[in-house]
């Protein structure tokens, strides 16, 4: 199970920290590594603060956008450490862990971890379900990155014993799978086109708008079958304005 | 509580791995920080990893024998990756951490790492009472040094309760209050309308797709601002078909 959960790292500046995050999801028996347009990779430094970690490091895909990296994932969460003005559903490490491998297992899961000085964009954000957050000294929040994997990775590791040992069944629930990171885009695609048709509003001013909107519907965690009701009231609010403009 | 923990590195050879073992420990409010014949200190490299916990650097005590470093501390736990030969007593990082600050408080307590080559020598391991493990992988066990300290004062802080305080310090971001059920119901009563207005569906099978909405947006808990939104929508959509039918 755990080998299945993505780390996503974005923008990473120092090679040697993606060496140590390489080291430190080893440790943890976690091996799918994502390096999103990483400023210098591969590199010696990697190699060497990877410390036996290679076959991570040489296994790490590398692409260009959040969206690629995350695009087949059903529940993602994005790592940081700031408060931020619009508030994201917050979920602690162990909570994380809790909810990924003994509550809904099963999902294919993302971890996204932000750059080193400035951590993850608001717009990375609105990608994700979760803002993950450690516990720590509010007055000096900022871990290393390879140490915030560290305690991610750890949580995650302890709540796959604990899974095992309660011998968790996987849930066979008979129910519809959750929705992946790109049918939620192609919903927000949608969902844009569809209140501009209507005049609900205007595309050089949905930002916000779709901000707002985008928040409801990542933390809802909405399945597939949701999904195509929503889609299809989508679709008769547009086809109804075609029909009335024809 | 936890700044009076001792965080004991013996013989570290790196004095990068000083600096972020600093950096770890003012993560988690930790500062009481020994060091035990360290190979280099202090060194530049320290202070850089250390990233603005060179408070922490500046108070470390330096000295020359373990016995020193833990002459006052009532319990004394030792790290270890390695199995032994000679069984000691073993406890997880969250064991730990209930013990030192929540079933046996008001100690003086010392955790003590080895060397990041060879880890604690058993002469030193028998001035601990715990051997101190970090659960993890079997087949590549042997943590960073700076990684394994933030784990164990990650649990400490944990454990502390400081998070949980200061998380209710860190809610009180003057959000929106949460829609009541009654206006809930009004807003379920409006979609309906919205939804036969458009042609979504037909009042006399609207009792299943109207379950399965509630059923999303109910688990959303939707703040009254999103609530707003949500409505403007319903109302856009509405006026167009008045205005298209008039």
């Amino acid at each position: 199970m755990l080998s299945t959960i993505k780390i996503v790292l974005v923008e990473t500046t120092h090679p040697g920290n993606i060496g140590a995050v390489a080291r430190a999801m080893k440790n943890m028996k976690m091996h799918n590594l994502w390096l999103v347009a990483p400023k210098i990779f591969p590199s010696a430094d990697a190699t060497s603060r990877a410390s036996g970690a290679d076959d991570v490091l040489a296994g790490a895909t590398v692409c260009e956008t959040l969206q690629e990296a995350i695009g087949d994932c059903q529940i993602v969460f994005g790592a940081s450490a700031r408060g931020r003005t619009i508030s994201w559903p917050e979920i602690t490490p162990r909570e994380c862990a809790e909810k990924v491998l003994i509550k809904e297992p099963g999902n294919k899961v993302a971890i996204v971890f932000g750059r080193e000085n400035s951590g993850l964009k608001n717009h990375e954000l609105d990608l994700c379900q979760f803002l993950l957050r450690i516990p720590c000294n509010s007055e000096y929040s900022s871990l290393n990155i390879a140490a915030a994997v560290q305690v991610v990775c750890y949580e995650l590791f302890v709540a796959s014993g604990l899974a095992a040992e309660e011998q968790i069944i996987v849930g066979d629930k008979g129910e519809e799978s959750l929705a992946t990171a790109a049918q939620m885009e192609s919903f927000y695609t949608h969902m844009a086109e569809a209140l501009t048709d209507i005049g609900f509003m205007h595309p050089a001013k949905s930002k916000s708008i779709m901000r707002r909107l985008r928040r409801i519907y990542n933390r809802v965690q909405l399945d597939t079958k949701e999904l195509d009701i929503l889609r299809g009231i989508l679709r008769m609010s547009q086809g109804h304005k075609r029909n009335n403009d024809a």
